[in-house]
């Protein structure tokens, strides 16, 4: 570590899902990756692109897909910047848009990469706990002079949500800057888009990588008032986002019908294992995601985790006071959530 | 500006080279690409991957292309480290790899986003001139404690080279980190990685953009000592680089043939270009990269610019007291030289 800075040094790496070599071996369920495939329009406009026009660099403002995004979502391409992936965003907003003598805040347990990225950027945050519901009343984030307030809607790991007019009543009252990241808003709705009209101290985040199959992509939009969008194209770099992912994340955004068939066959696939999972005793927190959060009273859940990794099936177990006594599970496909239910059968049988 | 934080307040905005609309009508010479296709193989290689693969996350570690570069640079995959493009490399080398307190140095003119990124991340830095041949003795930045340099090599917009046996003359006597930018290293060759396997505090970025006719897919390379390499990936995003810009630069770097024959017809068309210019009574900077940086005493630089925009032919001019008077001009395909070439006659017979 004789070059790195201090802030490197100090700074906690952010674990991402296991990806195991032998990953086809796999029931892959650990990183809400979608488990159906890529709309057939996607690849088709990929491959479109697939030509001598790659010598060129991509397009640095992104303006066809900030167009499309925005007529869908009745804004201005004006209000739309285009990451490459959602965590360049939160990067960028971490480097931009608040002072390393200020301090951030985030709800705890919530998505860990807000700590790893605050602290990259040498940012001072605090967490504020969930209640036993995994619930959280924002107005907590009130009570001390907080700069920033990250929130995840719905929540990762917990998939709990907070409703449309519990984020208009905090933004009310609130005069930091609030970021709502909503990587997993699209399989129940309930977006706060809407709120960057009237409030210019709001970010939405969102991420083609779960609604849209396309993790491998990596494309991620944030939406806000003009005054911030202009300061992430400042900061960020000229060509963030490759000329393939501009093309395909556009084409995910046409093929509406698609995206539709594919989140009302996740929520059925998530139905049914709440369902199984309720049968066998299992206690899991009501989610709007493509993932649940679980755990049975006759198992650790980090044994839980181990057991189901040797019959080849990966979910996901997080330490800390209060996400260890759970798992998370991404909805897979029939087939996998059948799988897994099976495994979990023969686990309880033999505790 | 509301909420922006002074470093974003108080930074420059990068421009990158113009991308007008009607691109198509244009001759672009402006941002150095590569005239040539990408290789058939590349093109292969990625749509290989365009398949239901893309609902995953990308490898973070990005295995596979270290593996080739290091076989192919005799050096371990261990000292390869893959960006979203060099610039992401230089953000994160200004985020982790220098305190705010310190200072940088770079020389003048070089690369002006070294200039962005290092206001982008709050660091200080100073410019030393080259001279009037577009050169600089290296060990003038030995004499302030400059606790980063960064070069351009060959320079950008200059293309002006640092023999090898200049760099590591100075490193043998510098203390501080040395970034060894090079993207425009593969059309002449010369490159320092060797000097990462004596020295741990050397960092060589590296490009797809320019040899490997890939700037819409969004690759560089860093190579250093495994303790520099450990600490890009501790800081960058987890997922930074994309499944198919993998798979694409990978594809290239094993394509061989297609890049020396690129490469040949590349510096036949430049050195064609030069006997052109010299006709013309244009002074030309000796080059060592894919571009040009050239004068004439009878026209100013941006008038020349300027008229060759009305031609639909793109150069690039710079403000600044050293590079003001030149233009610099990307190595086009032999037709859009010629071109190039009968619109600065006409031009010339104007003045």
């Amino acid at each position: 570590m004789k070059y790195w800075n201090n802030t490197l040094k100090s700074m906690d790496e952010y674990i991402p899902g296991e990806q195991p070599d032998n990953l086809n071996e796999f029931i892959k369920l650990n990183t809400n990756e979608n488990p159906f495939p890529p709309f057939p329009g996607v690849l088709k406009a990929i491959n479109d692109n697939l030509n001598e026009g790659l010598r060129r660099y991509p397009d640095p403002k992104a303006a066809n897909l900030r167009k499309i995004f925005a007529e869908q979502n009745d804004i201005k391409p004006e209000q739309v910047f285009v990451g490459n992936g959602s965590d360049e965003i939160f990067t960028l907003i971490f480097r931009g848009f608040i002072e390393t003598t200020d301090i951030a805040a985030f709800p705890y347990p919530s998505y860990s990469l807000y700590d790893t990225l605050a602290q990259g950027n040498g940012i001072k945050y605090e967490k504020i706990n969930l209640d036993s519901h995994m619930k959280l009343d924002l107005e907590k984030f009130l009570e001390k002079k907080y700069k920033m307030v990250i929130i995840s809607n719905p929540n990762n790991p917990t998939g709990t949500f907070f409703e449309h007019k519990e984020i208009e009543n905090f933004i009310k009252q609130y005069t930091g800057l609030l970021v709502v990241d909503e990587a997993y808003i699209d399989f129940y709705g309930g977006s706060s888009i809407d709120l960057i009209k009237k409030f210019d101290n709001i970010i939405i985040t969102r991420s083609f990588s779960k609604s849209y199959s396309l993790a491998g992509l990596r494309v991620g939009l944030a939406i806000a008032c003009e005054d911030i969008i202009n300061g992430l194209h400042k900061l960020k770099d000229s060509y963030n986002v490759d000329t393939l992912a501009l093309a395909g994340a556009a084409a995910a955004l046409l093929d509406t019908k698609s995206f539709n068939y594919n989140i009302s066959m996740l929520r059925s696939n998530k139905e049914y294992l709440e369902d199984m999972l309720s049968n066998m005793g299992f206690e899991t927190v009501p989610s709007k995601a493509n993932f649940i959060f679980t755990r049975h009273k006759d198992i650790q859940a980090e044994t839980l985790y181990e057991k189901l990794k040797e019959q080849k099936i990966l979910v996901r177990h997080f330490s800390g006071p209060i996400q260890s006594d759970y798992v998370r599970i991404s909805i897979g496909t029939m087939m996998e959530i059948k799988q897994l239910c099976a495994g979990l059968k023969s686990i309880l049988e033999e505790v």
